[in-house]
Formats: structure tokens, sequence, C-alpha cells
């Protein structure tokens, strides 16, 4: 307690009701203790950083100005509520951030009533909000909704959507957007640069002037004077006349640390607007802590820090070495093919891609949080006559799963998925987990599916996907670190549907697909010490599976047991299917499959993670002992 | 023949090339007779009629100026194909549209060069025109990318996230919007008000200001007095700042039905654009066919009918019996309850609830083309405390995905999905296949997942979904007619995760989920005669599996096969690993699971797509047989 900083003020607000007695001085002065406490916290558990310290006035401003949690406040992509989640509440748990048990990076509807709308994938805040207003209308819940939702954010076409359909309802809603000029990383497109434009041309209103703006689409009776102010600023501000042309009324830009700017247009815009408006706002990533704002990503991620200093007691790597092993191998095979080509949807850190961007930058496409235009422009890139390597995480492309149907598969294109983040993610919990993608992939006519068991055979599945033009072919490997297997200087191609023996073994064979292969050969190596060696096979590929190779293991072993980081309907269903078509179980085969759980696994470092989920070593032992029907008792490991 | 229109000119053009000789009169003509013989077409064949007969000078001027196939023509949704497969050497196959073995009723890639990238799904086309582009830019394919995008589809937030891309890239693109004010319903939308405000503001430009209009965005050296005619313009038009702003020139509004205005700004366009171009052409659906522009969706969609007339031989029904008894069924249920409401996206009429619209006008939402956001905003509706029914055909909820994960299984919020056109589909094809959603959904920890067997039951199911408040609830039923079963007046809500036995028999027990019931009671009826009378069961349930009833027909019948109209990794893998998990496989179980096969399965009939599917009730009949090990010899039925 002794680094804690003082928060005379804040330690007096149990709720945000304690924040309307407060005088807007005193409200500045909870703004600073805010941004004191949430830096000590993030100090202890490291997260994200930047993002919160941006909203740190929004936060206090919309707090003090609305009737939260009656009023529904919804953080989009949620990673930037620590200072709403200290407000609301949780500042007793703040320090449990991101830890098993603890409170969740992210808004939760299941954590506090104050987060009515959970979030953690970005863009959907406008789309929820507008259902809450509507709700409202027609006799639900009541109290305004408010999405706060950055520029990065907007960019995706679900905001875009949810933006079209409000300016048609036209019903009282209120979207601020906050525009640092930064998602993850440094957003592109031309709505990103419009959004520069405004910035460019009418840096700062006055507090005057954004007081008038904010009065001057009111109905009548318009206040004195209105009228001259909107024509004055429509002289002085560029005007959003982009959000205006969709039906928002438009307010700004103003200066989102500036209480005594978001104060009044907040009021303002609470007692007066009628339809959907949109506030703009600007601020800055890791504003108010140097460190953070020399970031070259604005603290968006840390680790934890000493708060003097800055420094990380261990740094977060934006890239771990799966990701990196998938860049360099992609780039190995780039620089002998100048038909391989790169998208990722405005993740070029987390997906390595930066590495090959630095590299062939012309030949990487960050094409901004558009999931399911990367994944229709990677199609046309391939109907092109380029080789695409569309990097997306598991999670994030079910975002564009129509499209790998409709526009891949169903046309045959040769487009490459390299899916990071397969399996479970550790601290950013349920919402990130990659469980799906096995199961709603590889039942795609014509696809290929793989995993990668370790990052060597991740270079290969690199060298597979560059060299396989027949159609689709996606690869799915996990967040973190390998196994610290020798690397080969460059991927050599696999044959397409070839699993690998590992083990050669006795009763029970146990079939893995992907990074579990470790825990497997854990527990091959203590039912080894009981006499049960088993077989163990690395699969490989889910589509085409290896059938030889799988009826010859479930026709010469007692059990089969498979093994994935994955959901039920994928890997373990397609080999069940194989085997119920080659009538395997009719003279009866110990068939098991383990998959991950039919649950949402909270966050927890990842080891416990799949703990949880009931993966680890001495679970798929224990599996494999109670299908064999062999008691646990005297276990070695 | 007799009926065949006059089409000396048309009878000339065996490909596009051939149109290059032509003068602007002559193209005139040839636009006259391709309309005459696309009506001519679509009378004998049925199909999408109004959205060609839209576009026909539009194709022709398009195929006139540009050089296609090697500039790349990209029809978004493609369904208003048809005069461009006239003119592009399909002429031959055209009265084959839509049935087994013709031609398809979209742009497919393997049926002709000149359909560079198919489409069947909306909003996809200026992402893969990008593609197209930028591997132009890398050494790829060479030529103009070109897509022609309806305004309804232009709401779709994937075609926003491709135009923010193309602004940003700045490669030279064109993007034709074809402006008609109707998708398949009236499009809804800010964006679409904004168009209407466009045209309403500039009906129409002359020739001269049209070509000028062309020039006017231009790089040096300057046409004399182009700057002045965009000035001029400027005042003349309300511009399309909103195009302008995301990075696009903007040319337009032009008559899409005029050559005189098409043929100089394209041939203006082409030779003159540097960066990404809209042109923005009003064109009227149904255009020149009396019948089609007097038809409330303007010959939309029509059955094979008199040319003179336009009399339909059999009215194409826009509420088939499935979809008419769930908007039956949805209405009965919101007469007891205000709190249901209903949202689609821009379907009201495929989907049924334009019935439940008339009834509740308030209480429907038609959000435009836009399923992300449909999800979300029903996440939102639920979570302000109504009763959402969300109602995506099964094809199209793939646009969703995301959000049924993210926003309301991980929330476990009540969203009912009703998803309609499950299974094959018909004459619409692979792009329409609902082949997916029972394995993307039902391994989604906490959903139920149902399938109708008849229209009784989904009836029934949508009283289950209206009572039930627990978290997210589906239900899938096909195109269609019922059975002809007796209709309850309103549903009784079923037990969540019970099946019912149909029919108790011997040696093998049916286990069916969906409306293949039919045809496994007829298989079941074939195989009583042989004396092996099978147990049927209707499982109802993916979601949760009836454990009890299934592991007993398991332990009690030598053979348990599934039967389902999706993919593998869906009911029947459930229930695979079901079994595994109860060790029921340990001592020899015949266990089959009939699924679709491993192929996009191109139009047909739908019984002739079943019936290539290995689904009909001979096939499931011969599945029992052999499964049983009984053979085939002496059949019955």
């Amino acid at each position: 307690m002794t680094d804690r900083p003082k928060t005379p003020l804040l330690d007096r607000i149990a709720a945000p009701s304690d924040m309307k007695a407060l005088s807007d001085r005193e409200l500045r002065q909870l703004a600073d203790e805010l941004r004191a406490e949430t830096i000590s916290a993030v100090s202890v558990t490291g997260g994200h950083l930047g993002a919160g310290l941006g909203v740190v006035e929004l936060t206090v401003a919309i707090h003090a100005v609305f009737d939260t949690p009656r009023d529904k406040l919804i953080w989009d992509v949620g990673h930037q509520c620590y200072p709403h989640k200290i407000l609301t509440g949780r500042r007793d748990r703040i320090r449990t951030l991101r830890t098993e048990g603890g409170l969740s990076g992210f808004t939760k509807r299941s954590e506090s009533p104050y987060d009515p709308f959970g979030a953690a994938h970005s863009s959907t805040s406008i789309s929820a909000a507008l259902g809450f207003a509507a709700a409202r209308d027609l006799g639900g819940d009541p109290g305004d909704a408010i999405a706060v939702i950055g520029d990065g954010s907007m960019s995706a076409g679900m905001a875009f959507e949810a933006m079209n359909n409000a300016g048609h309802l036209k019903t009282r809603l209120f979207v601020i957007l906050n525009d640092n000029e930064m998602s993850i990383a440094p957003p592109v497109g031309a709505l990103s640069s419009y959004l520069s434009r405004l910035y460019a041309e009418a840096p700062f209103q006055d507090f005057k002037a954004a007081a008038k703006s904010a009065v001057s689409f009111l109905p009548e009776p318009f206040q004195e004077g209105a009228r001259r102010a909107k024509e004055m600023l429509k002289g002085m501000a560029v005007g959003g006349t982009l959000f205006e042309e969709l039906g928002f009324n438009y307010i700004g830009p103003i200066d989102g640390h500036d209480l005594d700017q978001l104060l009044p247009v907040l009021r303002t815009a609470r007692a007066r607007a009628t339809g959907p408006t949109l506030i703009h706002v600007l601020t800055k990533k890791g504003k108010g802590y140097a460190p953070a704002e020399a970031a070259r990503d604005r603290g968006h991620a840390t680790g934890k820090f000493d708060v003097l200093t800055g420094v990380q007691a261990k740094a977060v790597s934006n890239a771990p070495a799966y990701t990196k092993v998938f860049a360099q191998g992609l780039i190995a095979e780039a620089e002998r093919d100048e038909k391989i080509v790169a998208v990722t949807a405005a993740m070029p850190d987390g997906t390595g891609l930066n590495l090959f961007a630095d590299r062939f930058p012309r030949r990487c496409f960050d094409v901004g949080i558009a999931e399911q235009h990367a994944v229709t422009f990677s199609a046309g890139l391939a109907a092109g006559g380029l080789r695409p390597f569309c990097a997306i995480y598991s999670t994030f492309l079910q975002r564009g799963y129509d499209q790998v149907v409709h526009d891949v598969a169903i046309q045959r294109l040769p487009v490459r998925f390299a899916i990071d983040r397969a399996g479970l993610v550790g601290a950013d919990g349920a919402t990130h987990a990659g469980s799906f993608d096995v199961a709603f992939l590889a039942n795609l006519p014509g696809i290929v599916v793989m995993a990668a068991a370790d990052e060597a055979d991740l270079m290969h599945m690199v060298a597979t996907a560059a060299a396989y033009d027949e159609g689709p072919i996606a690869f799915r490997y996990p967040r973190g670190e390998g196994v610290g297997c020798d690397m080969p200087a460059r991927g050599t191609p696999l044959t397409i549907g070839k699993g690998r023996v590992i083990l050669e073994g006795g009763r029970a064979a146990i079939l893995s697909f992907g990074t579990r292969l470790s825990e497997v050969l854990k527990a091959a190596e203590s039912l080894a010490q009981r006499g049960l060696a088993p077989t163990v096979i690395d699969a490989r590929f889910a589509k085409p599976l290896d059938r030889d190779l799988i009826l010859h293991a479930a026709r010469h072993h007692e059990a089969l047991i498979t093994v994935e980081e994955g959901a039920v309907g994928g890997f373990g269903s397609h080999v069940a299917q194989l085997l119920a078509d080659e009538g395997v179980f009719d003279t009866g085969l110990k068939f098991r499959s383990m998959v991950l759980p039919d649950i949402f696994i909270d966050q927890a470092n990842p080891d416990r993670m799949y703990q949880i989920a009931g993966m680890d070593a001495a679970q798929i032992e224990a599996k494999v002992l109670s299908t064999l029907g062999v008691a646990m008792v005297g276990r070695r490991a």
C-alpha cells in the first residue's frame, strides 16, 4: 500500500452517485486521482493501460453527467474500462485484473450492473446501444444509451451498419467517438484520414464554442443566439458532414481531456438531444503518464511496471514465439516467391506481419478492423494471381466466416489462412478464445485445415500453404511460446493429409491435433512407466484426414483418443465420422474425443485454463486409463 | 422458337469483343434486343428478372467500353447477371438458368472467364475488385477492376470496409453504384436516405454535364473548361460528399438507361481515372417490361410467365409454407406478449416478417443488409428487457457469426434465432445452402439448437423460443412447403432437450434431426415391409441432446443412424461425442451419421439435391440395410 497514490476524493466514491455532489473543480481533481490509481493498479497487474488513460476525463464526465447504471454506458472493445471499473464499485478488486477469479480486463455483464453490455471484440457498441434505445422506446429498460467507440473501431463495417440503422430509426442515442488516432496500431483507411482532416482543420474549439456547438442542433425553442453560433461554427469547423449525412447530429471535435469542455457539452446534449447524436472527442492514448505517451503503442498493453520509471518487470512481447515463427517463415517463403502477399485486419504487430511489412512494405496490406473485407480482399488477390496469406486470430476470423464460405471455399480460391491465438489464450479470457475455428472451417468442402504441434511444424505449414495452389488452406497455432524444438531455416512442404507417428505403443493410441502434443507426450511418458506406453500420432490435418493412418491406429489398438484445443464439432468429430463411415465402431472401439468443455472459460494463465478444460497431461493420462478400464491407483507421474 | 424476339444485332454478338465494331446507335439497338431476349429467357426459366432488366444498358455500356474479360467485371450479388451472361457466350444456355446442369442464377467463376469472381451474397464486389486491382499493381493479372453494386448492398458494413480500404490504397478502381432504390424490399437506413437526397436534389444531369462531371476530377492537364465545369457542377449537384470523404472520385448521378450518358462517362472515366472512382448510376428495377415495373417487388423473382401478359404460370410465393408458419406462429405469440419483437436484415418478405410488421409495425425492425448489426442489435434488445426474434437465413447468419458468439452466447442473452432456408435450397444452389449452422451454433456453450421436423413442430418451436428466457435459442427450418400435417392454433412450448419417439422398432434406430423425418418415415415403412421396422426418433434438439433417449436407443438397438440436413460437425457429431463419452462404442454399436456430403451441390430441384446428397428415403433405407449387413436384394418399396 505504501506505493499507492493519495486519492482523498476518489476514496469517497463508492459508486457514481457519489459524484453528483462534487463540483466541477472537484471532478477535475477526481480525474487526476483516478488516473493515478489506474496507473498504480496496472503497474501491479499489467494489462491495457494506454486506452484507459486516454478516457479518464471522459469516464468521469459521463458518470458525473449521466445516471448510470440506469443510463446504459457501453465501452466499445472494453479494454479502456479500468477507470470505469474503479468508479463503479470495483476498486477493491482492481488489482486482480485479468487474473484467475479476478476482474475481467473487459466490460462484463456478470460483473456489474454498470456493465450493461460486455465487449472485447471491437465495433459492437453502437449496435448494442441502439438495441437498448429501441427496447426503451418499446417499454423495456428505461434510460439513455451511450456508446463510446474509438476511431479505429469506427472503421469496421459493423459500426457503419449500426450508424446507418440509427440514422434511420432517429431515436435518441449517444455515440461518443473517442478519436485518439490509434487503435492498437495506427489506424488506416479513408475514414481515419477524414477524421484527421476534421482535427487538422479545426484543432480545438474553445469552451464557449464547444458549448454552443452542443446546443446548436437542438430543436425549438432555440436558445438565444444558438442559430448564430451554429452559423459561426459552420465556418469554423469542417463539420461532421459524413456523420450528418448518416442522420446523426454532430458535435465536435472537443478536447477529451478538458472537463471544462466535456461537462457542459455532455450536460447540454443530455438535456436536449432528441435523435442520434455523435460527440467527437479528441483524446490522447496513454495521456498523463509519460512512459505510456512516449511508447510506440502508447502503452496499449503492458506487463507489470515500476510507476516511477515506467520500466516493465517483464516486457510483454508483441511477437510471441509462434507469432514470430509464422512471420519469419512467411518472410522466408516470400523471399523466394514474389507472389506471396499478406493481409491483416488492423493487427500488424499481433500477427507478426509488422515484420513482414518491414521487409516487403508493398506486399503487406493492413485493411483496418475489417475482417469481412480482409477475407474477400484476399480472395480477390488470389483470383488476381497472387498467393495471399490472410492472418487473422481464430476469434476474429469469426467475423469473416461467411466470406470464408462464400468467397473463398465455394470458389476454391487459394487463400492461406494463418490462424493465430488458436485455443485458450490466457488473460484475455473467454471472448478471445480460439475455440471454434476447426469446427467452422473443417466442414467446408475443399478446404485444408492444419494445426501446428510445435514451432518447427508451423514453419513447415507456412511452406505447405505457400506451395499449395489448389484451394483454401488454413493453419492454426496458439498464443505464446513454442516448445523450444530445433528450427529449420525454412519450412519444407508437408504432404497434404498425412500425419506422423511420434511414438509406437500398445493398447491405446492418442491422436493429437495441435500443440496439446507436448502434454500428450508427458502423459505418454507417465503411461509408459505404468507399462502402458501408448501410440502417439500427430495428426497435423483435420482435413483431409489421414484416413489410412487413423484407420490403422483404430484397428490395431483397443482405444483411440483424440485430443485437440477446440470445441466439439472439429477434429475429433471428423475422426468419429470416418470411423463410423468405415464401420470401425461396429465391433467395438474404445473411442474418446477430448475437446474443450462446453463452457466459456474465464481468464487465468493458459496452463491453468487447460487444466480447467481437463486437457493437461495428468488429465490426458487419466482419460487413457479410464478408457482402458485401468484404475488410477499408484499414479507415478 | 416462334415466341422468341427478333434480335438481328444480338445474333451477331458471340462475345463482347464483337461489340467494338458497333456504333453508339447500334449499341442502343443491341440494348433493346438484349432486354427482349432477357424477358423471353426468364419467361421460360423463371428467376431474377427485375434486377437484370435494370442493368441492360449498363451491361451493354460496360462491355462496349471496357475490355472484358481482361478487365474484371464483378456484379454484386450476381442475380442481375442474365443480360451479362447473354452477351458473354452463354446465350445458347440462357434458357437453362437455375436448373440442374444449367447455368447458375448468379455469376460463377467455373462457368466463364467473364465471371472473374462469383457472387450470390451481397456486398462482396468492392472487396473482390480491390483485390484484383491490388494484385494487378503487384504484377498479377492485368486489367481494370469494376464492381457494380446496388444501393441496398452498399448499406452492408462489408461494402463500407472495402470503400474505406480503397480510399486508403488510392489505386485505380471503378465502383458503379447501381442506385435503383430497391434491394429485394425497399432499402432502409440512413445511407439510402442520403442517396435519395442526391437524387431528389439533382435528378438528372444532361449529357454534357455528365460528361464534364466525368472529366472534372481528372489530373492535369485539365481539359479546357473542366475546372469551370466542376464549379458549375458543385452548384448543380448535392455532390457525393460522403463518397469523396471516403477518398473516392465521385461522378453522378447519371441516367443508367441512357447510353448517351453512360457511354461517354464510362469512356472518359476509363481513359483518365487514376484512383478509386465511384460512378453513381440511377436505374429502375424491372425497366422496360411493364408487368415487372408495376409489380411491388419490381419483378425481383418470378416464376415462368407469359411474355405478353406477364401472367405467371405458377406464382413464386414470397412466403413459402414454413416461412409463413413461422410468421403466423410468431404473430400468435406476440399477440400475447408485447415484449416480443422481430429483427430482419433486409428480408422482410423472405422471412415472413412482412406479415409480422403489418400486424406490429413498431415491433419489427428491418435493419438493412447488415447481419452483423442485426445480431448485436438483437442482443441489445434482449439486454434491454425485450424478447427479440432475429430471423436470418442459415446462409446469411454466417455473416453474423462472431456476433452470435461474442455478443449473444458469451453473455447468454435470450436472443431467438429463427433460421429459415436450413438445408439445401434448390434453384439458388450452393451459395444459398444452409449447411453449416448446426455445426457452428451447437458447439457454443449455453445455446439451445432445435430443428423442426414438420410445420406443426415449427409452431411449437416458436412457442418454445418465446417462453425461453435463459439464454440464446435457435430453431431451423427449410425452404419450401411443409408436410401438410394438422396445425395447432398456437404452439405449445416443448420441454428443452427432449426428443420424441415416432415409431418403436427393432434392430435399427434412426435418429432424425429436422425435416428429413418424412423421408426417414418412408424408409421405415419400406424397412417394415422387409420385417426390419426400425425405431424412429425425432430428436428435435441438437443441443442440449436428449441424453437419456439417445443412450437408451443406442443401448437397445444393434444400429443407430443419425440423419440431418447439415454438414459434419453438427447433430451427428454431437451424438457421436455423447456416445463416446459414455463408452457406448466400447462394446460395439453400428453407428452411422448421415450428413450432407463434402461437396458444394449445384442448383437442382430440392428433391434431386437431396438425392445427390444421398439422403432420400431409398438411400436412408439402403444405409440402414448396409449398416445391419442385410443385402439389398428384393427391395420392396
